[in-house]
């Protein structure tokens, strides 16, 4: 899975701030890392995602800077700096920030963001 | 892969630094998410590792408190909190850590610590 030959032979660091910094819109993800069929992404949220599920892929959220709140039919999580979640497939969840939040994207490299939903929220992952 | 139906249903918030604190002993990798078969797991690390690769899989490194060295034949990377590092299959890394650090890895549940070596740093993951 992995494209390119200098990722494949010269590790490189990364920097989550300094990549979160070059991110100026919400609900977008960036790709920043490829491993095992996986992608790393960062994504910005501010405000109300929308209810959906990917049915075959379990997505993990790790919250970088801020808070937001993981709505569940469970009920809900609130996840702070340094929490993270893992959203099996096939449970539906709505993610909520008050305030904009920073969070770290552990899924397939197959995953839609808005999973079995299509809408103007729907966005293809870009490097 | 999942093979907890309290985790298939009920997500659950998982807050890195309680996880830390519940480890006391340096390269004992400690799994505390699994999805689409790859482990999260949580590793403190002092001291020198060994030179090792990974055949079949590649490994995330996430530095979550502290800093260390990633000893890579192409150059050595300094790492710090925030930063994360991809080492792909096959590449032969050292990580070296001056003081404690607590780092995070993705990777296949597959993953041996030591790679190709076996001996006496060799760790099975726990939960």
């Amino acid at each position: 899975m992995v494209s390119n030959d200098k990722i494949m032979n010269k590790p490189e660091k990364i920097n989550l701030q300094e990549k979160f910094n070059l991110i100026s819109e919400y609900r977008a993800p960036k790709i920043v890392g490829e491993l095992n069929g996986q992608h790393v992404k960062l994504v910005k949220l501010k405000g109300e995602f929308i209810w959906h599920h990917h049915q075959h892929e379990d997505e993990l959220f790790l919250v970088v800077k801020g808070r937001f709140t993981m709505c569940l039919h469970t009920g809900d999580i609130d996840l702070a700096e340094g929490d993270l979640i893992i959203i099996p497939r096939g449970v539906e969840h709505k993610p909520v920030a008050e305030e904009e939040v920073e969070i770290l994207l552990f899924e397939p490299a197959t995953t839609v963001n808005t999973g079995n939903v299509i809408n103007e929220f729907t966005r293809e992952a870009t490097y």
